[in-house]
C-alpha cells in the first residue's frame, strides 16, 4: 500500500496539517509504534489482531471445509463476523458468496429462494454464539434446508469461540469448526478464518492474502514518513483535530466496494467514542462523482477524502463507433477513463483546498488485499493510540441489545422500559 | 409518510429543536411553501419535478417499452439517470435490473459476461447525450452485443432530451425514445421515465408509483405540523444550523438500500453549497448496528439519525428448534426481531441524546415508495428554500469534468494543467 498526504497538507488545505505539525506528531508515532509493538507481541487484547498473519494456520481453515466444493457459500453473521468475508471475496472476484447479515425477512425470503441449497456451504460465524441476529438466521437455514429434504449438518461449518452455545451446537454433531483467534475483537479478525473461510472455501488463495497481510507488519516502523499504515492513521488523527470530522472513503474500483463497509464499521466502532470519531461515509468512483463531489468541494470543510485505487489492473478497450460526440474517446479504455477521473476529482479537491489523501495499491489481488485489510488496521489502531481511546472495546452497542432482549421478553431489562416512554410528536 | 420528529427536540436531544424554535420556523415554511408552490404551478427549473406525478404519462413509458418482455434491463445511466431506477426496482422487488454506472472495467466485463444478453432491454439515460461514462459504456455494450451476434438498435429504449448526440444517435435507426422531463434536474426526476422505465419493462405498477408522489404532492401543506415531507426537511434543517452536519439515513428493508443511495445524492448535490449541507451517511438497519451505532452513540454530537421503515411487511418465523441459548425466540418472527431492534435502536439513542427521526411507510409496495420519494424530494426543496441555496444547480461538478476531459485529450482546458502540478509526499 502506498499513500501520498500531499494534498492534505496546510499549504494545499483547509483543514490540512503543517507539515511542522507532521514532524512533531511523529515523536508521538514513535511512542505509539512502541506501545503497538508491545501489545502485539504480548499478543494484548486487541493488538492480537495485528498478529495474525503469522499467528494463522491456513491449514485449519482448508481442514474445515475439506470435502465440500460449493457452487455457494452462505455465511450467517453480522458485522465483524460477515463484512472481512464479503470484503475478501469480492476483491478477489469470487463468485458464490452470500451473507445472511439482516433479519430482514423479505431479504432473507429473497436470498434463500435463490441459492442453490444443495450445493450451498453454510458458514455460521459468532464469537460469542450467542448474537441473536446469527442465532435467529441459522434456525431460518436449517428450516429451509429441511424444506429442502437437506441434511443442514452435512453441510455447515462454523466459527466461533471455545466455548458458548454455538460452539455446544456445533460439538454435538461433530461439524467441521474453526476457531476466533482469542483477543481479537471481528472488525480486526478478517485475517483470520473469520475473513478467510468462503474464500478458501471457493478457491481463493488465502495464503496470499495472509502474506499481503505479513507484508504490512514488516512494513510497520517508528515513524510516518516511512510506514503508508501510519501515514494515513496519522494524517486522519491530524485532520480529525484540526475539524474534519468526515471521512469519505472512495474506492476507485467496485471490487472494493465491501472495502469501504469493512473499513466504515472498523473506523466507527474503534474510534467512535469520548465524543470524538471521525464519522466515515461511504462512496464509490467514479460513480458517485455524479452523487457526493458537489457537497465534498463545495460544502463544509469538514471532510478528509480518501481515494484509494489499484494502480494496475485488467483494462477494457472502449470500442470506437461510427458516430457519437465523443471522438477523444478513440484509443481509450474503460481504464484510462477511469484513471483520468480519478486524478481529475483529486485536483478537483485539491483546487477547491478540501484535504485528500491518496491510497495506491499495485494490484487488487490476494496479496494486495491482506494488505490493505492489515495497513488499515494498523491505521485505525494508530489513531486511537494518538487520541487515547480504547480502541478495541464497543461499550454504546449495549444498550440497545439489552433493550431488544427485553422487548422481546428475555428477561428484566430497564432499557426496555424506556423504549415505552418515547417522547412523540407525530406527523401523519 | 409519517415522521415522527419526537427524539429530535432539545428537551430530548442535544443537538436538538426547542418547540418553541419550530413554532417559529413553521412561519418561514409557510412562506417557503408559496413559493414552492408558485414555482410547480409554473413549472419554473427544478420546482417542475414536483409536479411530475401529474405530468407523466405513464402510457408513454409503456410505449417506448412496448414489444419488449425482457428477462433483464440494463441501464446505462450515472448519478440521477440510474439512482431512481435502482430505489423503485430494488422496493418493489423486481429482479433483473442491471446498472452499468460506472467505467470501472473489471466490473464491466462481469456483469456483460452474466447477462443474458439476448433477452436483455438495454436502457441508455442522460439529458444532455453527453455524459462520458454513460457514452463510453455504450459502445462496450454495443460491442458486446454485436460480440453476440445481437443487433443493438433492436433492443434498446433511450431517455435523454430533446436535442443532442444521444437524441441524434436514437433518430437514425429509430429507436423507441422517453423525453427527459424539461426543467427537472436528474435527481429530481425518478418519477418520470428516467426512473420508472426498466420497472414498467419488468412488469412493476409504474402508474401506482406515480399515484403515490401525487398523494404526496396533495400532501403538501403551509405548516410543517400538518406536513410529513415538511417536518422531515425542516427539523433536519434546523438540526443541521445546531451542529448535526451530518445525516445517517438508515433504513431498516434491504430493499431500501438503494434509496438510501438516491437520498444520498438528492441531499449532497442539492444541499451541500456555500458552505452548508449535511454529509448524508448510509447505513442499513439492523446490519449496521453492528458496525455504526457506537460511533452514533458515544461519537460527535454531530448526527441526525434517520431510522427509516415500513410498518407492514411480509414476514417470516423464527422457528423452533432442539436446543439453542435464545429461548425467546420461540414464537418470534424476523419481522418482530427486527421490530423490536428498531426500537431498540431509536431508544439507545434517544438515552444518549442523539436526535433521531422516526420515517414510516403504511407499506414498501409501489404506492409506498411513490410517496416516500415524492415527499423526501419536498423535504429537499424546503430546506434549501429555508437555507436560500440554489437546490437545482450542481455548479462544483464542472470542474473536475473539465479537468478529465482535458487529461483525455478532449480538448485545452486549464484545469487538466493543474492535476500535473500537484503537491505530492508518498509513503511507500
Amino acid at each position: 500500500m502506498h499513500v501520498d498526504i500531499g494534498n492534505a497538507l496546510a499549504v494545499e488545505a483547509t483543514p490540512g496539517v503543517a507539515e511542522a505539525s507532521l514532524d512533531r506528531l511523529d515523536d508521538r508515532v514513535a511512542a505509539a509504534h512502541d506501545r503497538i509493538t508491545a501489545g502485539v507481541g504480548d499478543r494484548d487484547f486487541g493488538y492480537a489482531g495485528l498478529a495474525l498473519p503469522a499467528d494463522i494456520d491456513p491449514d485449519a481453515i482448508h481442514a474445515a471445509v475439506e470435502g465440500f466444493d460449493p457452487e455457494a457459500v452462505l455465511t450467517v453473521g453480522i458485522g465483524g463476523s460477515a463484512l472481512g468475508a464479503e470484503t475478501v471475496t469480492a476483491a478477489l472476484g469470487l463468485d458464490g458468496h452470500h451473507t445472511l447479515d439482516n433479519v430482514d425477512p423479505a431479504a432473507a425470503t429473497r436470498l434463500l429462494d435463490g441459492l442453490p441449497l444443495s450445493e450451498t456451504l453454510v458458514n455460521v460465524v459468532s464469537r460469542s454464539g450467542t448474537t441473536v441476529e446469527t442465532l435467529a438466521n441459522l434456525r431460518v437455514v436449517r428450516a429451509a434446508l429441511a424444506d429442502a429434504g437437506l441434511e443442514w449438518t452435512e453441510r455447515t461449518v462454523v466459527t466461533t469461540g471455545e466455548s458458548g452455545p454455538l460452539a455446544d451446537l456445533a460439538a454435538a454433531p461433530d461439524l467441521p469448526t474453526c476457531p476466533v483467534p482469542d483477543g481479537v475483537p471481528g472488525r480486526f479478525a478478517a485475517l483470520s478464518p473469520v475473513g478467510l473461510l468462503p474464500a478458501a472455501a471457493l478457491g481463493g488463495d488465502v495464503e496470499a492474502v495472509l502474506a499481503g497481510g505479513a507484508e504490512g507488519r514488516r512494513a510497520l516502523s517508528p515513524s510516518l514518513f516511512d510506514c503508508p499504515a501510519y501515514a494515513y492513521g496519522a494524517v486522519a488523527y491530524a485532520l480529525e483535530c484540526r475539524g474534519a470530522t468526515t471521512n469519505c472513503v472512495v474506492p476507485y474500483a467496485e471490487a472494493l466496494e465491501p472495502f469501504a463497509e469493512w473499513f466504515a464499521q472498523l473506523w466507527a466502532e474503534s474510534l467512535g467514542k469520548d465524543g470524538l470519531g471521525q464519522t466515515p461515509a461511504r462512496a464509490l468512483g467514479a460513480t458517485d462523482q455524479h452523487s457526493q463531489l458537489q457537497l465534498y468541494r463545495a460544502g463544509r470543510r469538514d471532510k478528509l477524502v480518501t481515494l484509494l485505487r489499484p494502480t494496475g489492473r485488467e483494462d477494457r478497450p472502449i470500442p470506437a463507433v461510427d458516430a457519437d460526440a465523443l471522438s477523444y474517446l478513440e484509443g481509450e479504455s474503460l481504464g484510462s477513463l477511469l484513471a483520468a477521473e480519478f486524478e481529475a476529482t483529486e485536483a478537483a479537491l485539491a483546487a477547491s483546498g478540501v484535504p485528500n489523501v491518496r491510497v495506491e495499491l499495485d494490484r487488487l489481488d490476494a496479496e494486495g488485499v491482506g494488505r490493505l485489510l492489515y495497513d488499515m488496521e494498523a491505521a485505525c489502531v494508530l489513531a486511537g493510540e494518538l487520541h487515547g481511546v480504547e480502541t478495541f472495546t464497543q461499550p454504546a452497542v449495549e444498550w440497545g441489545k439489552r433493550a431488544a432482549r427485553g422487548l422481546l421478553g428475555g428477561g428484566e431489562f430497564e432499557e426496555a422500559a424506556v423504549v415505552d416512554e418515547k417522547t412523540t410528536l407525530r406527523i401523519e
